[in-house]
């Protein structure tokens, strides 16, 4: 292990977020994972709960009580909601945090109150908080101290949404996201909904209506359209283990043709290692993305007159989660933000 | 077998919509498959085709021209579409006939030859054809010769619309079905699309705004509209070999809400065998229908205002093809439609 | 409700098995589901345990100590081993009883407490059991008032085990199974090893060596090769829900060939409306008997010289678990076996 | 591109193998890729064939008679067997090659004549190709020009077995090797029998006692036992896309344990990068090593005295294929076997 390299924790390496923190930081060249937290796996290797992640030669997990943070120079967080507020604001100042988890991902702590059920412990912090939306946000995130990484869902959907909302190419009030998600997007904790037997060989929506990523994605695309607008947003669970399917329906503004909506995506990504526009008649696939931080949009005109259909993949445990933490962190840090996340796609 | 059973035969029977024509008339009391063609398995034993249908003491599969078809009295036709017209236009017309491809369901031989690129070959015949779709057209299918079997998309998504569109509780101008289908659908021809190592682990859309059901489902919910209207209809490949899940997105008419929706729904279906209409916040999963001819519908307000999102699902090869066959042929035949139907569904 | 029904109970009705045995029951015209038990879910309906059951007009779930068994005649017994032993001695006599779990499988309670960890509470019983591997016991089930339905993994593999060693057609002390089972298998409870995304894309061995279902199978083959043996068996966790291959590698005996291994099987059971024989060069596929009672299997001759290998598959939950339970409580009641269980598999 | 680069063509880059192959070198730090073929696919940019490796700026694909071979420094053919030895006959003298068909792995030109039913095209070049398992065949391979890079199932089957064959651990007249495989081992070309309808939710055993694998393993286990030894192949079909399983039944030598044979494992790899062996109690998954070039092994005693049980895993397209073809070129181009191949896999 180098002295000279980023001193990385990862707080709640147990999960499937956590482990692809380790896929990707055991490879790059200047991070080194020097802390590794599990409350409930504790005292064990990381082999032994994730057996593929065995024999590299890192360091044991811990209770987060037990670990010593103060020789880190950055830290993940992957916590549970709720006590990620505290954890985070405990943390000393000097340390660099990209957090996974919804905790300061609102901006207006009411909402965070009335989605999550009880007051936001840290909201000087929240202040700070940059999100975490790479592409989009660039600027307020390179100087930031903490990130708050975006949901796998809203990051789907906003990839490809701000861009139309910001250059007013849609009705911001007319948009419906149909979104179809793999099983991991739920965790690694025992549920009977996300047994084999329950999810394997069939689709069913969940959380209609009212599912937690709502709230951030209206956040962010009231700020894209300049002002507050509802949308439809209904996720399915689908029988896959990874990846995210957003199809979006969209109205067109007068004037506009799905042609504008794919000229003006495809020019706002031309310049961007992680998103790329198809061409006409090209759609995306999530099993395209797999295993890399891509995202994948394509666009198609509707039979309806003066609508469209937006498409857009991304891998939910990459792009969405532990890969665009990745691709935070190494901005925070002043690296090339591609670092570590150059893998191709697993496919098949 | 019996000389008083009505002796049936299946056109095509290699196909999974064949098999599921034999798994179904096999426990049929009143019915015998008395014949069964197939071209290129012509000469085989069904068991050598489809193993699960062994020993059960079937006829020969043979090829079509070689078929006695005299002395049936009924007949599924399982062709592809092009052919299926002159073949149905070529039997005997004491037979009665459920046809299960797309010839005879677009009551326009116009819009037929721009979706599928020729002539229709039997306009006369599809004259008489009646659309299949049961619980809807009962009273045209009763005395009818032939039937045709309606699409597996149309079938999941026209049963809640119509009653819908008829009541006028819904715009009809803003109809968006967003649908999840099982790879049957793309039938047992070997293609590099539906291999396994292509379709297991994501999902994708294709055919997006050209898909061949289209027209059908246009032409039913103009019908029930009262006039000409055109939809969004965006299909999906789904990792699983059954089932279609449709997710509309609808517009409420004036003064109407989700409530009534589904009230409205309840009341339309309550007396059907096959049509279910699950209570608020119950979301139907294509895995509660597998194997059975059963609908599920489900239905939720949209956080949008004005807006809900009805959910359907069956199973494509039973309710949205072979089972829904049987059910209109049961009925032709005047007997009770829900004869051999009775299984509950396969889950997990 | 005809009142001349057999009145059945089912304890346990919220796993996997208990909603098979509902599937399979609610058809059976000679029973009539009286009573339901399931203690975490006592109050509910068994729609909203499993939705594909909803509408069916059955009885409530109960906690075991609140349900009236007074009245019943039969009672399928699906609690977890251990709690069953005293469950049952606690029964009326009257009542006729088929148990899934594995409590009154071993007729040496030495045996059970070893592989169990607790003594067996309920010995007496035990002595009056009958092992319910219908087509080998048959005789011993029929006047049985307690019925000890085998497991999953011994039923696959001693439907072609127990002929070969009765006949003396292979070495009984060279006999190796290696069983792929699908997920169901472990039970509906969540844990973190059956959850999609620990399944789906993969395969292991687990319980190798140690699985509890060996004594089992061994005190089975002993009585058959009428000497005690130990055999090897090693389980597999497939990415699928139902099903169990069993592959058997086996010894043939002095001057027995593949050929006469099939032909004795084929003559065992060519009357047997269950178990089906396949022709030389056919491998059975769990596929091929999903959702139904059947056993299909198939003999090959193997390249080392003196060998053969025998392939049998089922699917877990019939004929594993509820199919043959329903077959064994048919037999005891003085039914016709098949009754309720003719299905042809579901396929695909 | 640099001109320093050792450039790289990739013959037959439209199949499975040749997209890993392609995910493997658009990473290498030493290699360019300068060429790829595909006959059916000439004309088109590898985007179009695999979304997932699209924007990649490759060179666009050729038919074979159009490709400039004449620059190249090294080439992998993915080649169908029988048209490679031509193919491979013609090429530049300078030029090294590792082919992944079967066309130079079995030295003896009659057994492959037996097996593929064709002469052998190319005997001479038969002499002068090395065996390509890198672990066990690393000094004959490093000086060669032409490797003929090992089967799937023989990598996975011989990794643990050379060496136990070796020692002297095992007996060498009972093995037994019954293999689980994803379908991707099948290729890309559309079979009915790799469907995704015919492969999912299912397991069955294929090629029984006669699947090509067979003379490439018993002449490699032969070499290592030091005679002719006859061993059971036993293929399955697993309802996954990569891994394959091999779980190995031996008896042990006079004196042996399961221990012995896990040490001498242990002892045999330790310095190996790609292979591992497991602690006593874990077993190995095939979703352990997805993705990557990773074997993992672990040994059992099994109840039946005097056997063991040894469980092996690898990514069939990665060790089993692509992977251990570019070990294989680093090795005979002098680079550091690992280069390109160090990522972790990707679970779940």
């Amino acid at each position: 292990m180098s002295t000279n390299k980023i001193k990385a924790g990862i707080l709640g390496a147990s999960g499937y977020t956590g482990a692809e923190l380790v896929r990707l930081l055991v490879r790059h060249p200047l991070f080194e994972i020097a802390a590794m937290t599990a409350d409930r796996q504790a005292g064990k290797d990381i082999g032994e709960v994730f057996p593929h992640l065995g024999g590299l030669g890192l360091p044991p997990l811990v209770r987060i009580e037990d670990a010593d943070l103060s020789g880190l120079d950055a830290v993940f967080c992957g916590l549970p909601h709720g006590t990620t507020q505290e954890v985070i604001a405990g943390l000393p100042e000097t340390l660099k945090v990209v957090d996974l988890s919804a905790d300061f991902r609102l901006t207006d702590v009411d909402v965070y109150e009335e989605w999550y059920g009880h007051e936001h412990r840290a909201p000087a912090l929240q202040a700070d908080a940059a999100y975490g939306l790479t592409e989009t946000h660039r600027e307020q995130i390179r100087p930031a101290r903490l990130v708050a990484n975006p949901g796998c869902y809203p990051t789907s959907a906003m990839l490809p949404l701000i861009p139309l909302l910001d250059g007013g190419l849609i009705d911001a009030d007319d948009i419906i996201i149909d979104a179809k998600s793999g099983v991991t997007g739920a965790g690694r904790a025992p549920k009977e909904g996300t047994l084999f037997a329950e999810v394997d060989g069939g689709v069913h929506a969940y959380g209609v209506a009212h599912h937690r990523h709502m709230p951030e994605i209206e956040q962010e695309l009231s700020a894209a359209a300049g002002r507050s607008i509802t949308v439809n947003f209904t996720p399915h669970l689908m029988p896959m283990s990874r990846g995210i399917l957003s199809t979006i329906y969209v109205r067109l503004a007068d004037g506009a043709g799905a042609d504008d909506l794919r000229a003006a995506l495809d020019g706002r990504y031309t310049d961007e290692p992680f998103v790329r526009v198809l061409p006409d008649g090209a759609a995306p696939a999530t099993r395209h993305v797999r295993g890399s931080n891509h995202c994948l949009i394509g666009v198609f005109a509707d039979r309806v007159p003066g609508r469209a259909i937006v498409l857009s993949v991304i891998d939910n445990l990459v792009k969405g989660a532990s890969g665009q933490a990745v691709q935070n962190m190494n901005l925070i840090c002043g690296l090339d933000e591609t670092t570590a996340l150059e893998q191709e796609p697993l496919f098949p």
